[in-house]
């Protein structure tokens, strides 16, 4: 519960996909706060109990369900929402699936898999992998994103231009993240809150965790915004960078397959210098080891590098 | 000078492009130290007195000369060198240009520029960008590779499975490199130093700068290394994230378009927080600002994003 906030959106105010005649759960004005409880990516079907059956009977219409929508009053197409994040209030449970048909490697992974996570939340210490390393911890929201102007209802899978699921991982504690506004109260909804991930995702989960969250939602009129912009406080990477970083390069003139190069290249140095399975190697590389664009400049070869944190097995 | 190195490449010792038939400019044993004295990415072309005429009338022919190569005794196809950067020593100017032709967003920028810049080799203190801003620096080399099997003269412009034209920022002190062997005595040479730039390097320059470099290059047999991968000893960013990031994005179906789209975001923002031109604002995010992979997996749409370091203006 959130002592400061002024409105709450409760666990079962939630939705699957995204469709601007969605009832409003709250109508608000700007510049208040709102405590958000959301629901874990699963929609619950995946707990501390689950096994690798559960991953390959999941119910994929019961998926990713989003808290709101928040009717901000006086928000209309072309403002923006301005919404401070202020605090994550962490389940201590997670986990992290391989799913099969979904994933940077889906081709190379075909069976399902899954980790489930226990971690502290008082002190949020790393969370212990086990077929090996600790991974640093940053909650953060996946999914936040404002109704579409175009009519009826859209997966919620992918991101778009208003948001969604963005799967950015530094939408942590203290960003401030700007969403452009497309319908009247713009109609903000979150949910998939994540215990950590590294940029890509690579796996296409990360450790999924049930979380709360509070934040401010301001308004700026005539933002005229294109697509999510935000603004972090300070560092990102801090909590995993202290030991430096294992690399691996995929290289060529398409920046997919350099990515997907790049990951499978850190898979198979984790099973030789880690001993890890492959499998393991890579749903762990997806909740630490970012995709980052060395370089998308010398023509005709771009470079994608695979960062993966050594303080995971320190 | 290298007072510990057993080796020295002279500043005449280099050459355009790569093919394994050019003549070593040394022959030493794995395990030993050389110093590399390198010549700038514009041989000699662009200097502190340049102005944007001398970025029109670049003679391409004479682009990234490299010094070397080094012939690793022993060294057969299948090995790997592994190269360890301890030391680079800058010579305090550098210079960013735009190319017109070259460069993330070539067709919105076809104009030439040019930025000189002078930096404090002792303190390596944040350099001056003269429409506002100043960019912390870090020393890495641009250019680092070896010969490959592939008979005749190749183009030094684009990065291959050997390593060449890499522009990784992190291939700074400190870092270990290994580089797939092709050709008997592997034949690396390097150049094209850098005194900052960001992942991407988005308007295809980064702070050029002449430096001389000290590394030691050892010989691990059989390791049947697919492509160039690295080890940093510690954290990558620290020069920069202290003050966070402003944060842009680009969003769809295309990595190279929601990258471009990220860019162009960011240099619209620096011109309507911070007053920059257009072109001084894309050539700033390309000394600083860094190209990453959120997400990849959220099927039809990825999450291109671009950070620039609030510790520029601060």
């Amino acid at each position: 519960m959130c002592v400061a906030c002024d409105y709450t959106i409760h666990g079962n105010q939630h939705h699957f996909g995204w469709n601007h005649d969605f009832e409003p759960a709250l109508v608000m004005q700007p510049g208040k706060s709102v405590h958000l409880e959301c629901v874990d990516s699963s929609g619950g079907q995946i707990d501390g109990n689950s096994t690798v059956a559960s991953v390959a009977a999941l119910d994929f219409s019961k998926v990713n369900p989003i808290s709101g929508p928040i009717y901000v009053e006086g928000a209309e197409p072309g403002d923006a929402l301005k919404i401070t994040l202020h605090h994550f209030e962490p389940s201590g449970l997670g986990w992290t699936a391989n799913i099969p048909g979904f994933g940077l490697l889906a081709d190379h992974f075909n069976e399902p898999g899954l980790h489930v996570w226990k971690y502290d939340t008082a002190s949020m210490a790393p969370a212990l992998y086990g077929p090996g390393g600790r991974v640093p911890l940053k909650p953060f929201v996946g999914t936040i994103g404002v109704a579409m102007a175009d009519p009826g209802l859209h997966s919620v899978v992918p991101p778009r231009r208003v948001g969604g699921n963005l799967d950015i991982r530094d939408l942590a504690a203290g960003t401030t993240l700007y969403l452009p506004v497309e319908v009247e109260g713009a109609l903000l909804s979150m949910g998939d809150t994540h215990a950590a991930q590294g940029d890509g995702e690579v796996c296409g989960t990360a450790i999924e965790s049930q979380m709360n969250i509070d934040a401010t939602i301001e308004l700026v009129k005539h933002a005229r915004l294109a697509s999510p912009r935000f603004t972090t406080p300070g560092p990102v990477t801090r909590h995993l960078d202290g030991a430096g970083y294992e690399v691996t390069t995929g290289i060529g003139p398409d920046l997919m397959t350099a990515a997907r190069e790049s990951v499978l290249r850190m898979v198979d140095l984790l099973g030789k210098e880690r001993s890890l399975a492959p499998l393991d190697a890579y749903m762990l590389c997806s909740v630490c080891g970012d995709l980052r664009i060395s370089e998308i400049v010398d023509m005709p070869n771009w470079v994608v590098s695979f960062y993966f944190p050594r303080i995971v097995f320190e």
